[in-house]
């Protein structure tokens, strides 16, 4: 019988969070706060995030425990399974074993649960009753709508008109889980006002919407802010993937040659690569980490490496990474989680210390990965996750090529039910190409904080 | 550690179908040709089905092999998981224990899928090219699109016109999947185009779309139909969900005092309730069981149990059933999968021996109920399962109420992500309600066959 899935028992989900910052070779630039552009220190994040959060964000512990009713609910749908895509493979005639780790069972059908669901836990700990956020596609928005329907916290999501308007389900889904949303630029901060008086037909992007979300909690005593990626604990909180990954590869009898997953902020990123980084970073392994990013916004493959603003109106903390400016406004691509300007400092920290690799793909051949996919695999996935089946898809090709049997890895970061229209764009013919212009990214430089 | 998901093993995987025609009291009523009237014999099926369905339709084994070529893709995503709703018996505060066997991991996010496959396999092992279908809510049409992309069969699917209007998504699903779907009356066959004559607004039934679905294909050598429901193969196929249930609940050390599923055609009732009436048949348990409908197309409940047309132009089989009678056009209410003006052949004879409970329930109560399960268990859920979750949770209230502590096992059949725009409809109070009424049922005499 071919083993087409492996599922970790119960009992084997990870209880902890791995955390790379204590693995480093060298360690992570500090934040540097907004207004005054030095270090920041705790007491500059309480007004945004748990107590909690903000020690797991500079902790330098190996491993931090998973709070008990954290694991609780994570059971409902970890372990997820591991799947090796055999009907692929058939359909590419390669001698390549590829696997995906399938984030889709979550409630809100990605891997976001898996930060949202802490991040609300903490907040709640900590007495606060009401949390604000951004959302790209709404993976984020809707799991952290969940999170927090769970935990009952408030919550006010600021989406990015684009995807407001090209995907109003994940609007009522956040509804349905008791949130609010409102497209951004919205009319219900200055930042968004701003936005809007300069241009009305202002698309938005996710530094702004972090923008708006951020002025609208950090004065309110009830209120904190969460991010669904890019920061360290969310990565960290996204390791539970990788973790798993690596028992059910031994389930498999393999080793990945490979591991692969799609980079917007680098969560589901950080989530999968990072366990195996630790492999090749402390016990000799030399797996391959592929990072694979949107052409459309290509940051870590033609970004700068600088301390830029997190978001548009420069509120939120600055950070060293592969950026292409606060003020860069994304083409409306529809892989509406890889729009982001920045990216992780983990990330990108690991892209200049050359312990991962980064490459950058066009929008119409994801999507005909992701109806290969479809067709033999059966799953239909995110847009997101088309960037890294792409990517594995062309080595699997390779293998054909060369007749090498490697084993790749990679994240499926969730699944493209809400994201139809985009399909049918595609199927249509309606979809088009764009390529940020390498001279465009030099533009960057003029908005770039002094520090 | 308090459990609140049962995974099967893999190899714990039913091998074979449960067929209920051997363990009943009384042997079903035969089916009849609609033209003669007479009963059917295996050579008037032949146009439509592929033999080895046939054979299935009729057969007294109890037990029927399923192929490892079908084994081998439903271990893709079965067994399917079992939870214990916790969460929501801790928001309902009942001491009773709330089950659901979730069947939302599929590709296709429903039961569907577990006959669709078969279907799709033993077409194409008869040199079928090209198969026919109709679809309500889209969850049988993107289920069949899926298997067909699988085997490499072409399919064109008659979707209902309220619900190709209302779920576009589900249209572009199966595209996606490489299936042409058309909205149903359509210009494609003499029934559409007959019914688009008398009214040009006629929004379609399933009735009617069956019509067209088998008016395309009985004609042509390379095509064959296939049915989602009703059909006495479909319901037996579905069995692999109730013998999971089975040995999960043994897994849980309880055994379900009630087993709830919501009836539209029959499938996804049949599928669990089947193996659990073998046992009330056959070892003196005392289950109840209790199919759920929608008030607005009540056959179980108000409909005649009679000889009628499987569909509106008389050219499926005539099958003896509760019928609301097949010129039925139900209001356009959302649980499209349940909007079937007639009831599985298998399911009707249950209810007319007494050995299985019907109800009604009105649509806003049960996107209540949906709403109330995905704020406690996390999951958003189909229009038609809504009406299984009213269900067991108005009986875990009542338990709430008498302090007894029930056991009651309800069929999650699927996921309602494509169905998010009639969440938006009830969360801003523009979904309305409608009973069918009584006296209307005596009109659906006047279509009725005359055997």
């Amino acid at each position: 019988m071919d083993t087409i899935k492996y599922n970790l028992p119960e009992k084997e989900m990870p209880t902890r969070w791995y955390n790379i910052q204590a693995d480093l070779p060298e360690p992570l630039a500090p934040y540097l706060h907004p207004a005054t552009k030095k270090p920041l220190g705790p007491a500059d994040l309480a007004p945004l995030f748990a107590m909690e959060l903000i020690k797991q964000e500079v902790s330098q512990e190996r491993y931090i425990d998973i709070p008990e009713e954290v694991q609780k609910i994570y059971r409902q749908f970890r372990p997820s399974p591991l799947y090796r895509a055999r009907r692929l493979e058939a359909a590419l005639d390669t001698p390549a074993h590829i696997y995906y780790k399938f984030e889709d069972v979550s409630p809100a059908g990605s891997h976001k649960p898996n930060s949202a669901i802490p991040q609300a836990y903490y907040n709640k700990k900590e007495g606060i009753k009401r949390l604000t956020t951004e959302t790209g596609a709404g993976q984020w928005g809707s799991s952290l709508a969940l999170a927090c329907s769970l935990f009952d916290i408030e919550l006010k999501v600021y989406m990015v008109k684009v995807s407001y308007q090209q995907k109003p389900y994940r609007r009522m889904m956040m509804e349905t889980w008791g949130a609010k949303c409102v497209a951004s630029p919205s009319m219900d901060t200055n930042s968004g006002r701003a936005a809007l008086a300069a241009d009305p037909n202002n698309m938005g992007s996710l530094g702004l919407a972090i923008s708006e979300a951020v002025e609208d909690a950090a004065p309110r005593e009830d209120s904190h802010y969460a991010l669904g990626s890019v920061l360290n604990h969310v990565l960290m909180h996204q390791t539970v993937i990788g973790q798993e990954c690596l028992k059910q590869m031994e389930m498999a009898g393999e080793y990945p040659d490979m591991v692969i997953a799609c980079v917007g902020g680098g969560s589901n990123f950080g989530g999968i690569a990072l366990p195996f980084l630790h492999e090749n970073l402390t016990k000799g392994k030399k797996t391959r980490i592929i990072a694979v990013e949107p052409s459309s916004c290509p940051s870590l493959t033609k970004g700068l490496y600088a301390y830029d603003y997190g978001d548009v109106a420069g509120m939120a903390p600055i950070a060293k990474m592969f950026t292409l400016g606060s003020n860069f406004m994304p083409p409306p691509v529809h892989a509406g989680g890889l729009r982001y300007h920045g990216m992780s400092p983990i990330v990108s920290h690991l892209k200049k210390l050359g312990l991962i690799e980064a490459r950058a793909v066009l929008q119409l051949p994801t999507f005909e990965a992701g109806i290969t996919f479809a067709r033999s695999e059966g799953f239909i996935s995110a847009p997101e996750t088309n960037h890294a089946i792409r990517a594995a898809i062309d080595e699997a090709i390779k293998c054909r090529e060369t007749g090498e049997k490697k084993v790749i890895l990679f994240n499926h970061s969730g699944h493209g039910h809400f994201d139809m229209s985009a399909y049918d764009a595609y199927l249509s013919g309606k979809l088009t190409d764009y390529e940020y212009p390498a001279e465009k990214v030099k533009e960057a430089l003029s908005c770039l904080p002094q520090t």
